[in-house]
């Protein structure tokens, strides 16, 4: 097969470019946001529409095939076209899906939740991560009656102005002026912001480790956050645990639970459904009288076909112990990337959890040669983009794995020759 | 039917009420937002979850029928369980719906909107309707290098803390401080702000006409959107058109054709999709670079079928003159409620367009009347809300129209007898 890879001619994306083009016309940046194609480099190494998805592949407009490690970048944790949720959704759907009244649905959803996730009294269901997190911070600053709230510097929490950098086109300072940054681990600064803004702090909002893209993720270091949550106490600041990337990736339970602390809210999105549009707040009954008193709703928050299709896919999940499965899978493909890497006389870093790692090239050529990496393995059938969590699923078979290493080897052979 | 009907028990709720004791438990307010029972009045009149819907009707937990004039709130403009839409999304989904790469049908979307929309150049897609507004502004900052929003008073353009009423939990008034409200239909307050604020204003935001809750609607004065766009120019201020309650409903071409205007930007949301979620911004040329400069994004903002359902549902819509029928109807229904109310000496009010009108009772009880009315009519099988627009759906039939009336005088001679 390796023969067969190296000497195939690489994909070609003659019908993705024409599209590209025309989508140009009439869409900005022809497609924006995360899935924006300028990221992925170097420019021609990768396609820009699939056309259909099936397990742990997807393949292209032009019929290349690809084992996928982005999975939608985070939602299809079982893999696309999961037979259990799909049926769930189609079945919930047949009956109604967005009606006029709320569906009984949303109860067992709710209840399902409240029994796995020990921080979890009540939930709110909306639709986008960054509702999730907005949701955390409104209700914080109900509870409280303050207005500040202290992020990680680089940490991401969904494109609401409040939350992106500062210099973003449209951004104005004024967005910016209650929120505080602090680094990554960095216990004195957390201390620091609370006591110059002691009074005023409604909220900490962080992931449970720190995974921003473009750089090495971080595990929080020892007693990390225990000392958070000392001082968050000391200063009755809300604890907020963003968990929308990462949510069921590590622990059922909340990802808060695999390091040992307990937030008073935790947002959760992407991998909920297996790709079926819902978010999920949940939180403590300290705050519930808080999250009842805020207004907060949207067109399809009450869409009762993701709620089938999050009950289903979280009672699979926990069924098959997903996160114990995909974080296997995972060292599988990254200890096996990092050793052929070696063999070719390159350091592989790898960091964060195995189930949603962050990888990057030792190389002089700083990312580039990372770029190239990605690039030549993307046009032989094994997507990866270079900037990102990759996200494994539990669709991911020992022959997804096979095919992947097969492919790695390939790329960097083609790479170093 | 009507001695039928007048003789009939009225509806009971027993299993909604239980399922709503069940959800207060898990659940802030049980069901929050706008779906929220408490706006719901008198107590006991409505039932809190559907079971299942289809066409212009659906069936509660307790298996009550309703003939329904909320159509989900909005979004179910073709009728619950429409097969052309449904079809469209299943047979998308089964290719591919949330997927690592964006779906070519994006493409033929934007493009189907940019052909059918005269003010719209490019289209950009979301979930939410407060998605889309947020877009808008933002896009406006980014284009001006301003700061500053002009709305109507009470308008409503979702539930990010900046658009709701100052005062509600959680909000603080650093998130009005570059908001200006004005009345509705009032060109000297505009002139006023922006003559106050010169040289700080990105944007102004407006529904094409008046239809707050809780008051009657309003249509723009003689002369107000040219006089209002006169103003804009003069200031070059970008103008937003929030169409995501009446698009579709009015004129597919954007409500503010109707209206005889022309906005630089449209929201659209609700009934784009026959109820799947997506909403969409749209806007002209001009604003095509500042929509590529910022960035925003979310988890399922690329998911191919409710693309592919919106696509089936506007052409489906142009199909029908979705329109002109649902305004029809609307008249038929509204007109026929008016001679109810009359030959009961009573006055009802019916304002806004006859697709999404509102609807009060004249009483000197003021809106408890009207409450109780409405809920005289919802507990025999037609469902209205007292405080908000009500919507017409394509799938309302002649004889839903007259199963409408006859409750509706039942319910009159009930209260009234």
């Amino acid at each position: 097969m390796t023969n067969e890879l190296i000497n195939a001619t690489a994909y070609s994306y003659t019908k993705s470019e024409a599209l590209f083009a025309r989508a140009s016309k009439v869409i900005p940046n022809g497609i924006y946001g995360h899935f924006n194609p300028v990221t992925q480099k170097p420019a021609g190494t990768y396609p820009h529409y699939s056309e259909r998805a099936s397990g742990a592949r997807f393949w292209d407009v032009d019929g290349n095939e690809y084992v996928d490690y982005m999975c939608a970048y985070g939602p299809m944790i079982l893999g696309y076209g999961n037979s259990i949720v799909d049926e769930a959704f189609q079945k919930q759907v047949a009956l109604a899906d967005t009606c006029t009244l709320a569906s009984p649905v949303m109860i067992d959803l709710a209840e399902y939740m409240v029994n796995m996730i020990p921080a979890a009294d009540w939930a709110y269901f909306a639709k986008n991560g960054a509702d999730a997190t907005n949701l955390a911070v409104l209700i914080a600053r109900a509870a409280t009656g303050r207005k500040k709230t202290i992020a990680i510097g680089d940490g991401y929490h969904g494109s609401s102005p409040w939350m992106l950098a500062k210099g973003r086109a449209g951004v104005i300072e004024d967005d910016h002026a209650n929120v505080i940054r602090i680094p990554w681990n960095d216990v004195p600064a957390l201390e620091a912001a609370l006591d110059e803004h002691s009074g005023n702090i409604a909220a900490f909002i962080s992931s449970p480790y720190h995974h921003p893209a473009f750089a090495d993720n971080e595990m929080p270091a020892d007693g990390f956050w225990d000392n958070v949550h000392k001082l968050l106490k000391r200063h009755d600041v809300v604890s907020i645990c963003d968990d929308v990337r990462a949510g069921f990736r590590i622990d059922m339970r909340g990802s808060n639970e695999y390091f040992g602390y307990t937030p008073d809210l935790i947002c959760y999105c992407k991998a909920i459904a297996n790709g079926y549009p819902i978010s999920a707040l949940v939180g403590s009954d300290s705050l519930k009288d808080a999250a009842s008193a805020i207004f907060q709703t949207g067109s399809f928050w009450f869409s009762a076909g993701p709620m089938a299709a999050a009950l289903a896919c979280l009672k699979e999940l926990n069924r098959i112990d997903a996160p114990a499965l995909i974080m296997s899978t995972g060292k599988k493909v990254f200890d096996g990337m990092v050793d052929i890497a070696k063999t070719h006389g390159h350091e592989l870093i790898v960091t964060g959890m195995p189930s949603m790692p962050y990888m990057r090239t030792v190389h002089e050529d700083g990312i580039a040669f990372h770029q190239a990496l990605c690039g030549e393995c993307t046009r032989r059938g094994l997507f990866l983009t270079s900037h990102h969590n990759l996200f494994v699923s539990a669709a991911h078979t020992d022959e997804d794995v096979q095919r992947t290493l097969d492919i790695f080897e390939d790329a960097f052979k083609a790479l170093t020759s």
